[in-house]
């Protein structure tokens, strides 16, 4: 599965330079995955109701191109690997030009789980697998 | 009590009119109160293990000079009310060059107590009112 | 006129309260006056253009209730005021819970036009006047 | 030349897992490089007056453990290249309590020179090289 998202960029996005900073594409990689578990019906909540956080362990980014206000972005995520140990996702960050697209930025996250109770790196249970494998198809 | 506490401006706290955001003075005034009620030897941490939150139910800013990049900022807190129901403090983001002081921003908040059992608005137990006292003396 | 922009919140507007920021509140005012001038044909690009910058001089907020991740938000932008001086709004941010509306949060801001030349406080030309009053109708 | 600079973790830096946010890091990394740089008498001022941009073109972190609100913390910062084409440094974001030292996050950037008159990447002029020579120096 690909998810792709909207985002229109705002002027707090930006920095001195007239670009937007880079540090919100990455915030903006969280919105991309959490739409993306939201679609195949997993969200932050049950996953927290159920004593699981999943901290991020892994971020990397390229920026090929920089982008500025009012640009009109769509953040398209797919996942690379969704299992009991770790959620892993790719990203692309592209700037919508009426029939153009352009690609800004691209990238990689990895989350593990980690139990509320323990505070260590535990297994998801069985019954998340069923949508992840849905999310995991083409 | 008045207390002074020094920040020096980000990069990342600039937008594309090369100066600072507006909403993060706004940011800067909690600094400002948490470091004042610190220094009096309340946190926040103790207040939420006694049960309590402090949500912001007013703030108020005006702005007088655009600060930017690299500028050398007192955050300057001085409470107006600190009890049982309420705290109120006012501020002034001053920056410094060299001696000369220019006051960039004044401003004033308020925070009310609720319990975080009842989710409702409260009033904070007696223990915190010397600590408080402290604070209000000149 | 009364301009309403939809708004859903990020995970990462919260913070350890599991609330919104309230600082984000002040920026999302920002996303509704730029909004609302954009209906009416009034770019931050063309000011710029012209050699205007409108740093904003008074912010007001009231918290009404607390908001969190994953609210879906309306940004309800209203102009109070908007001559050749001054640029003045009012916001409600108010959460959409199915039929359900709740009003987090109530503001005020007021911006004024400087020159990008003279770094001082100026007009802006006529030819606004005619957006803004469009703006400023029922 | 490694530099290290101090940051007390704000209440607006965590996020609604108690936990700062990971897209501060990234900020964070930025203040490394930026006071590195001041070090050996390089500011962004003079770069940008002399025509150069110098966006960031990669990052990639690693987030070992959790941080949260009033940590007191350590940005190491050492650069890995410093030439005419590009920058490179390597972080660790360190916690100090008391005498002991938990690295929460690793991480490496890479930014190159471009010409704010051509938008194209570019290479840095010779004046630059000694300041630079000196950063690598042990």
């Amino acid at each position: 599965m690909v998810s792709r998202t909207k985002y229109k960029v705002k002027f707090y996005d930006t920095d001195l330079m007239k670009v937007i900073h880079h540090s919100n594409y990455i915030r903006w990689f969280e919105i991309g995955r959490v739409e993306l578990l939201r679609k195949v019906g997993v969200t932050l909540e049950e996953m927290m109701d159920d004593g699981y956080v999943f901290p991020i362990t892994e971020v990397e980014a390229k920026f090929h191109h920089p982008g500025t206000f009012d640009d009109e972005l769509i953040i398209e995520t797919t996942p690379t690997a969704l299992t009991k140990v770790k959620m892993e996702f790719d990203y692309r960050i592209i700037r919508m030009d009426g029939d153009k697209e352009t690609v800004l930025v691209t990238g990689h996250t990895q989350n593990v789980y980690t139990s509320m109770k323990t505070g260590r790196i535990t297994r998801l249970p069985e019954k998340y697998m069923v949508r992840f494998a849905k999310a995991m198809e083409e």
